[in-house]
This record gives C-alpha cells, structure tokens and sequence, in this order.
C-alpha cells in the first residue's frame, strides 16, 4: 500500500463489555424484553457509543457535500450536470427536500461545496472546493492523491467546526449529478459487489441507457484497475469530491464519539471508503434506510446491518438521514425516561 | 344483519379527482419524481385527507386504550392480568414507553379505560370503563350487544373530547393483557385469516404454549361462530372493549377529516371492525409499521397496505403510532416548503 501523506483520526473500536450493562437497563424497562424490536438495537448502539447507559437527548447535525464528475460526460445521467450548482443554490435558498426535513425534525444542517465544477457563492455555503469537478474516469484517473486527501481533510475539517459535543448525531448526504455511477465503481471495488448488481437507475435512467451507463461503469473499471488495498488511490482513481468529504467527516464524527448516520446508496460508497481507512468506525456508524438502488440491498446484507427506515427513497442530500433522526432521538429517549419493572410496581412475566 | 342500535359517524370516501393536484404539486418539486418513495405516498394520502395541496404542520393526538379480557383464564399470556391495571398506572404516571415517545415527538396522549377489570383512579385516565373486564369467550359471548356498542361509543366520546381542528394526525394504541388472542378471534372472522396465522406470540408465548393459545382460539371460535356480516356481533362474541373503542375512535377521527394512524396488530384488528362497520374509513388510515405478530404481515397483504415502518415492534400501546408521527409530519412539510423545479431555477431531466 502507498504511504498516506495525512494524518486520519485515530478510533479505537467500542468496548464490547460497556454493552453488558446497557443490555441489563433495556431488559429491566416495563416492556416485555426485545418487544421495541430494532427501536431496541438501536437504543444499545446510541448509548454504547455516548457511553452513557441513559443518553441525553441528542443534538443534530446534517452536512451535504456537493461535487460533480466528469463521468457525466459519458452519458449516464438524466439530469445535466449544471442541476449541480443550481442545486446547491437550492439547499442554500433552503428550498430543497434535505432543508425541509431537517427544518421538520430540529436537524441543523449545512451544504459544502467539495467538488462542484463552477463556484457556488451562495449565502451559507461551506466553501472547501477541492477541484472544479472531477476528470472522467475512463479517460484519467478522477484526481491526483493529493486531492484525493484534500477531500477527506475537508470532510474532516467541517465537522471540527461544528460545535464540540462529546455526543451527537451527526449525518452525512450528498448533492452530485452522475454520483450514482461514481457510487457503482467505490462498491464495485470496495465491497467486491459485482458491477451489474452495484449500478442502478440513479435519478432514473432506465433500459438501454442504463445498459449504457453499466458499461461505462466497466469500461472505467478495466482502464483504471484501482487497488482495493488502497482506498486513497481508489478514490484518486474514479472519484469523487463528496465521497472523500464524505467519509472524512464519517472518520471524524466517530472521533468525537458521534453517532454517525450514514444517508443512501452513495453514502454507503462513502462508508464502504470510511471502513477501508479505518474498520473501527464501523460501530459508530447507524444506516439510516434501504436505498430503492438495487445495490443498496446487496450492500447491506454482505455488512450485516439492518437499515432503519425502508422508505423506497433514491434522493440522497442526506434525506433518508434526516427522517432517521426522530427514530433515533426516540431510542435514546426509551433508554433515558421509560419506568423500570421494580420502578413501576409492573408484574414480570411468569 | 342485526339491527344496530347506536348511530355511527357518516364517513364518505375522499374524492379520487382530488388526489390530481396534489400529484402534480408533487412532481413539480425539485427533486426526480418519485424519487421520495413512500414518503410520496404518503404526503399524497395525507394533503388528500386534508383538503390541501400544502398542508399544515399537523398536531398528533394518540389514545391508548385499556381493556381485560375473560380469555386469559385460559392461560393464553406470559404476563398476569394484574399487568393491565399496573401498566394504566404506568402510563398515567408517564413512564411507559407510549409516554416516552409521545413527548420525544410531540404528541399528546391520553390513555382511557375502557374495560379494565379494576379500576383505574389514577390522574389522568380517561374513566370510560363499559365491563369490569370481558367474559372469556370459549365459555360466553365476551359482552352483550349493547356493551359492544358502548366500547364502541366510548371511543368515539373520547375522540370528541379533542380539539376540533379541521386536520390532525390521530393514532390509536391499546393496552390489554391477552387482547393479542383477541385479536387473532377478530382477524381470524373479520379478515377471513386462517387462525394458525393469526394467532403469534404475543408478549412472547412459544412453543407448546403458542400451541395451546391457537386452541383455545379454535375454541372459541367453534363455540361462538360469530357472523362476519354483523361486526357490532362480532365484537361482542368474541371481545373486547378496546378493540371496540379503537374502532370508534377511528371512525370518528375520520369523520372530523382527521388521518388516523394504526398502531401494531392489535389496532389492526379494531381496523377491520372500523373497516366492517364503515369502509369508506379506509382512506383515513395510516398504517404506522409492521408488528413483528406473523398475522401482521398477512393481514397488511390482502389489505394491500404498506406500513410506514418496520422496525419489529411488538409492545403495543400505540409505541409504532407515535414513531411514525414525525415521518407522517414530514410528508406534509415536503408538499409544504419544498421549492419547485421553476420556482428553483432547476433543469428539469433530459
């Protein structure tokens, strides 16, 4: 593997024995054990990670990181690229769907501009552009290793301003025209998921266009051939901005020791990037729903995790995660104020 | 059919040609059609019911309605019947689950009895008993005629007790030791379901005891042989009161324009009696999730509905009901607030 040039978070995985006694807690609330189903699962991991057995009510936090890729250039989006910026200035209107439910469900949110291809000097928008969109990357490799790293630092870089909190929600979604083909090559090359299975309509490409959009996906495989021990180079090599910020914010949010909510099929990708530079973070991490993107059901049985909403969405901005947030402040509000069997005078079961 | 004494809301059934311009507000918003899935669906159902195109931020109500039942004296529950008046305690002292996630998502509650077999003098419970708890029905009918129609009644005062707002979201709960039993009698009739599917766990029942709670279904099946074309009948063979007062409640919910959340298995079967006895009711439902009872999935295909979520609940109370307030919420602030494609200056798809 390459010498990486930066420094990531350093995460230590989550002590298996601090479960034990929030288990005890769960088991002890007037409820028959296990009958809150995942709300339960979900409960444990919140306050294993806040490491507290009665977590507080969390605060929340969304960022959107917005880029675009020169893989557009191939054909394999419905949408022009120029949705992009225009969309960016969108989220920063507050018009778009991430804004209405984050204003919905007390999430303070914020747009980045990692990687968008022309500038996006809209009132709130988090300025950390990395490159004026990426190159294609059946042409060239996506990015040099050095923005490849400036990508991640910059994800890294918005979560240290925000508010320092020694637990939090914090989400992760994206804005990027093309990204779903984008998402198809990390997938295919990070989890090993046959590039059929990990390319999927996006935005709504269907049939022979979708054909034509697998292929480009192959075709970018064969001519960058990227090294699946190598998730910096794998990022130079097919992009893009966003994933990289993405998953930087990812490994720094769980440095904190935040619960980190991972959004659709391309925050996956961006997880699955996350997971390759540092496997620890995989406790901290809560996925927020089942993509509609076929992949998205491939991607989360081979890593075993149960998302918590299956809604059908194929969005992204970070949507999915924002209608998580209810469900997981609901979890840690169980653990935190529900009346124990001795507490309430409740018969146990005989 | 038998001659029904009492006077049930008028409900007639929305009107398909308004549901047109809510799906082109919806398609006009900046965002791929579609792709916000269920959340679309919903947001559709739920402007319908409301008569807007943007509806307003709804206020939530949830009602958890106790009863006991004369079933579980044939040991068809892991918990004691005493649970039930313990757990109105609970509830009406606020630490219940149902009372944990009503103020995590802001809701208001209220929990009434309706057929406990002690009473229940705590601040705070809504005092509607009809019977000191059902007769056990492979013995008697569970009530006569007229107490099935005052369950239903019940529910229907408690729902005009309510604030008289032209939309609201209105979910109802139950609380009843045994009333899972109850409820595989009422699906096995109501929903023309083979009782081995119906009948489930429960609280936890397994093994030779699951065995033995079909049987007793069997039984009282046998020996009451309820008429599925005289549902005010059928609630009064086989029990019990909160199934009836849910049912009151919701076609009164509906009747006010209300949207009427369905908590877990046991609300659904108060939904085939509301269903039975009203079927324009069915447009004001809402299907909060899908209980981890194997009847529930059944009974959700042949309705051909899809719940909101499906987190393996199994506790009751109105616990899934209040967790899809905050989803239910969001469907309304995205017809809302979200901008549109021109309104956003956003290209549309090539």
């Amino acid at each position: 593997m390459k010498q990486n040039n930066m420094r990531l978070p350093s995460l230590t995985a989550l002590d298996p024995a601090r479960r034990t006694a929030i288990q005890a807690h769960l088991d002890d609330l007037a409820k028959p054990q296990g009958s809150l189903g995942r709300l339960e699962d979900l409960a444990l991991q919140l306050a294993w990670i806040s490491g507290q057995v009665r977590p507080g009510d969390p605060e929340a936090f969304l960022l959107t990181f917005a880029g675009d890729h020169g893989i557009v250039r191939q054909g394999v989006s419905r949408f022009p690229a120029e949705v992009t910026p225009q969309m960016v200035a969108n989220i920063a209107a507050g018009g778009a769907a991430v804004n209405v439910l984050c204003r919905a469900n007390r999430i303070r949110h914020r747009v980045v501009d990692v990687g968008v291809a022309v500038p996006c000097p809209y009132p709130g928008v988090s300025q950390r552009n990395v490159m004026r969109g990426t190159n294609d990357p059946t042409q060239a490799p996506a990015m040099t290793r050095e923005q490849a790293e400036a990508c991640l630092q910059a994800g890294m870089d918005e979560v240290a301003q925000l508010p320092e909190l020694p637990f939090a929600l914090l989400g992760l979604g994206e804005m990027g025209i093309g990204n779903s083909a984008v998402a198809a090559l990390l997938v295919s090359v990070l989890g090993a998921i046959d590039p059929a299975l990990a390319v999927g309509p996006g935005t709504g490409v269907q049939g022979p266009a979708l054909q034509h959009k697998l292929e480009v996906v192959q075709q970018a495989l064969e001519r960058r051939r990227p090294d699946p021990g190598d998730p910096v180079g794998v990022l130079a090599a097919v992009g893009g901005c966003e994933f990289g910020a993405m998953a930087g914010a990812m490994l720094a949010g769980a440095a904190r020791g935040w619960a980190v909510i991972v959004d659709g099929y391309i925050a996956g990708a961006a997880a699955l990037l996350a997971l390759a530079l540092e496997p620890a973070v995989r406790d901290y991490l809560v996925w927020s729903h089942r993509s509609a993107e076929p992949g998205a059901r491939k991607l989360l049985d081979d890593l075993e995790l149960e998302p918590v909403l299956d809604l059908g969405l194929r969005l992204g901005e970070g949507t999915g995660a924002a209608l998580a947030v209810p469900i997981l402040r609901s979890a840690c509000a169980v653990l935190r104020e529900m009346a124990t069997f001795s507490g309430a005078r409740v018969s146990q079961a005989q």
